[in-house]
């Protein structure tokens, strides 16, 4: 009887263990030598909570199992010590004393130098990339039958429309050819959704590279050859939601994964609740917890195993695929404390790394409020580095726009930069005249060249790290305000066929020509003046003109900026000038080389950016 | 030859002895007991410089003796020691060993307990009056012989019209019946401009009531009658600049006793230098020295000269007449150290003095920076209490006359207060519909008696210090906009045969009356209940549509605010306000004395405002 017992255990136990697999292992992998030591590993498999986990291996200690109320989760943390060799920790997973799966955990080597790796600032220049929209380098991946969005469609503006990491590839010497060192890529992973996921900001799978644009080995390759033309590339990080497919929101690890879990309630988009002393409970929960939409499920970052993952997730893209940057989307949407926790790992494992949150606000002291050493009156601390400056976008677009005031054009710009006082770190500002998420800079400015000019010369030279989108180079518009699809259309040539082409410059007008022409020239001469950049900034308040006035500066270089957005020439009484034009200057115009000997009078052409460097 | 040498300097010496006149001693006495026991006495007669001042004084000591370039000044530095008693302190004026004038400076005994006065705080309203524009309560003032403008005149909107002290005092029975415990009167002091001084910004006598409004005794006696009757008196006190007939800008002690006092270079407004990282100096000194026009002679607060004689003049008013709260103009247009030593001795000396400073910007941080205990970016610290919220005030005009917005109309009203995180006492802001430099309310929002009902709900209910400019309680309009003339027209029977009468009702409309009998009503209610006004604040931020709600409480009390701009009812849903509503409150409309039981909904009618006091 006890024999026959045993025996029919046996064969169950067998049975079971024939049947168990494991789907899913996240992060899949870890690193030797890492600040962040202590990685919390998901488990996914039906019925896998019951499951017993044990590690044999030198230096890596299973410190803790956590189930959840879904049996098909798990969550390992495997404490990896400073003196752990690289190589393959087999993770076995044991019912009745039995291993009934074992799960491959590769710990590798870092590449050299990897924690002290450089990051982009005031120097740099950012291209920014709609990888669906930018160029369809591959045509064979367009079409992916496992996953749900079957069609490519270019003549729909939210459908896909093909474009991927070889169309960046391809266009990597061009972008550097422009005088670019950056390139940021809206998000790459999967958005595995029914439709409308051409974007990428509805993730379904935070490990992987949509096989729409390409690989993950692909995407490390793009880093590798961006790398060797002196360019880096950011990350676009999405902590605030995920995509509705995805499997752990389809299947929730625990009812808290995310925010609202039925009422899915939108957000608010009430800003001021994060630091508003009078806000209600209730509003302060809507906003972080409420979600984008009902394809955007909100993560619960409030939820320990929400946080581990999604922090574990950065740190894992940054290592795996050379990453010299990051961008946060959403940014103040998150969890307040998860915020400060995932900031101050990120910038403890890669001290030099610069990380640019969005926070779309025109309410200056709202955005400081997110930066590294940024005293609040609520005690609040967190450590990004760099703000996405929305006032300094919108002041200057009111700028060029506006006419017949009493005061001057550029007076709210003025009154926007010199709130910079609410910044530790003022230059780290990202600006910007555009993004996927706002109306292309040439519309914006009604078409206008010259103000198009007046506007770029100003990104290019103001403190700040700029950053252009794809085709604003080129004078790409939308003509429809406000629409998503036509503000990232595909670029010119980016498809085989295509009439325009921004590499041959077949098809461009010579506006379009000599815009392109005109960003080059002032990215280039960015690029030869990095200590510059990275120095000092001054401005005059505009006078009842519109004649913008300001100057960076270092100890040893300095370039003096007009921008004249009068219809006539201006002649300025350089004597108000003199803190930063001593008398009998000499200068060079940085666009057309001309000398100038800057005595009493100075004279701007009608709307016309004049950047003059000081020669000693 | 030696003694005919002696005699004529003696015959000399007489005769310029008896030549010798003192025209001014400034100020003209101080107190014993006081923290502020060294006093700076300007002394203004020809060619005094040469003069030997000594006293014999029990306790008083003449400690420093300066002149200036003007010969016809002389600064004594007196340190009256904690010992002194009141008396006359002889100040004798020697030439050549001989007293040639003698001036008696009072030490007069303070009031008891006038270091400790109470002053303006939440819990109180204050009613802004415009002197000349007020009530003509004496004829016989009205033309004032030895002053430049001898005329009054009615029907110009820049002229002087004869309102006076005695009409304020005529309607202090009514400023107390209407609720009213504080009233804040535009500047009384001298001012002997040719035209366009009617307003009293541009003094040519710190030191005295102009006579066309009345004595200083008449001003002494307005403050005992007011207090008589539960209102307290607030001076308005100018530091920036004064009158360009004042003695000592006409024949100036010294040349940097006025900013840029040869150019008379305009002020440039911009406000931002004054903490911008980016300034100039030229633009910060522009702003700071500028002038606000060439009859207003900036004043330099630098000079420590004009320093004290500013500090003393605002104690002198206060010991001298009872004051028991200030205004300040134009407070940043002043020099940032002497606003902090300003706002740090008026406090050393009266620590519960509430100092009010106009701060005319809609950036909320701008405003905080200069309020007592903030900690700004650039350390610096001034002291000031209390700023005036331009920021609300602006806001609630926009709400009130916006329409047809896709978010709620209350909506920046709403994000404009949730900045009051930048302030230590949010609370001390002073909030008006209206003042002498804004167009009056009731035009603003286009004379709809529904939205200005909702507006003085709002100011009567909101976080803050409410103020109101006579005649807002019955609708009074400026009907050109930005006419400074209109915004202060002559109050409603304030003279002798007028058409209409706020005292009496004559000529006054329905909508008229109603509008006065509903600030009545909520000024009493907030009178009954000055622990609640001095509580916290809470709000709700407004959703889509425009209903915005907030709770004014304390341990004991509550009262929550809907204010509904909707065209229709609206019923809300109360599960959202839990917070402030418990389940099942009850509830009194202070308006209308209606009763409520809150329960699950709570329908609001279109265009009201409803304030619930919650039953225990």
């Amino acid at each position: 009887m006890k024999t026959l017992l045993s025996l029919s255990f046996f064969f169950l136990a067998l049975l079971s263990a024939s049947a168990q697999t494991i789907e899913r292992m996240e992060p899949a992998n870890w690193w030797t030598g890492m600040k962040y030591d202590t990685v919390n590993v998901l488990f996914y498999g039906k019925d896998i909570s019951h499951l017993r986990a044990d590690i044999s291996y030198p230096g890596v200690t299973l410190i803790r199992t956590d189930t959840v109320a879904n049996k098909n989760y798990l969550f390992l943390t495997l404490y990896i010590m400073p003196a752990a060799k690289p190589g393959i920790v087999n993770i076995r997973f044991n019912r009745l004393g039995k291993t009934v799966v074992t799960k491959k955990f590769p710990l590798l080597q870092r590449e050299p130098n990897s924690a002290q790796r450089a990051s982009f600032s005031q120097k740099d220049a950012i291209y920014l990339v709609f990888p669906d929209r930018f160029s369809n380098g591959n045509v064979k991946n367009d079409i992916q039958p496992a996953l749900l969005e079957k069609t490519i469609n270019r003549g729909n503006e939210d459908a896909r429309h093909g474009g991927d990491i070889q169309g960046i590839l391809n266009h990597l010497d061009y972008i550097s050819d422009l005088g670019f060192t950056y390139i940021w890529n809206t998000p790459l992973v999967e958005n595995d959704e029914p439709s409308y996921s051409y974007h990428g900001y509805a993730a379904t799978d935070f490990y992987r590279i949509d096989p729409r644009f390409g690989s993950n080995e692909d995407f490390k390759k793009l880093v590798v050859e961006a790398h060797k033309r002196g360019i880096g590339v950011i990350w676009d990080v999405v902590l605030n939601h995920c995509g509705s497919e995805y499997y752990f929101i389809k299947d929730m690890p625990e009812k808290n994964w995310v925010n609202f879990p039925d009422t899915h309630i939108r957000t608010t988009h009430l800003k001021s609740t994060v630091n508003d002393r009078y806000a209600t409970a209730i509003d302060k929960m809507e906003y972080v917890g409420g979600w984008f939409d009902g394809h955007m499920s909100d993560l619960n970052q409030a939820n320990p195993r929400v946080a581990a993952f999604l922090i574990q997730n950065t740190i894992w893209w940054i290592e795996y695929a050379g990453i010299s940057g990051l961008r946060v989307d959403t940014f103040s949407y998150s969890d307040k404390d998860f915020l400060t926790e995932w900031t101050k790992t990120i910038l403890l494992e890669y001290p030099n790394m610069n990380i640019v949150g969005e926070e779309m606000t025109r309410i200056v002291a709202e955005t400081a409020y997110w930066q590294k050493d940024k005293v609040n009156p609520d005690q609040y601390k967190c450590y990004l580095p760099t703000l996405m400056d929305f006032s300094l976008n919108d002041n200057i677009v009111s700028a060029l726009n506006r006419s017949g005031s009493w005061f001057s054009s550029w007076r709210d710009v003025y009154f926007g930069i010199a709130q910079d006082y609410h910044f530790p770190y003022p230059g780290n500002q990202l600006i910007f005249p555009d993004n996927h998420d706002l109306d292309r800079f040439y519309s914006r400015v009604g078409k206008n060249f010259q103000h198009w000019k007046l506007g770029i010369a100003m990104y290019a030279t103001m403190r700040g790290i700029p950053q252009f989108f794809y085709g604003t180079e080129v004078l790409m518009t939308n003509e429809k305000a406000g629409s998503d699809g036509q503000r990232r259309s595909d670029l010119y040539g980016g498809w085989l066929g295509d009439s325009k082409n921004v590499l041959t410059g077949k098809g461009l007008t010579d506006q379009e020509k000599e815009a392109q022409q005109y960003l080059k020239k002032l990215l280039h001469w960015r690029k030869a003046n990095p200590d510059l950049m990275n120095g000092k900034y001054i401005h005059y308040g505009p006078g009842n003109n519109d004649v913008f006035v300001y100057s960076r500066f270092n100890a040893k270089q300095k370039v003096v900026v007009f921008l004249n957005k009068n219809s006539d020439d201006v002649t300025l009484d350089l004597e108000r000038y003199r803190e930063v034009i001593p008398l009998n200057s000499s200068a060079k115009d940085i666009i057309n080389g001309r000398l100038y000997l800057l005595n009493d009078k100075l004279t701007l052409p009608a709307k016309t950016a004049i950047i003059l460097e000081l020669i000693k």
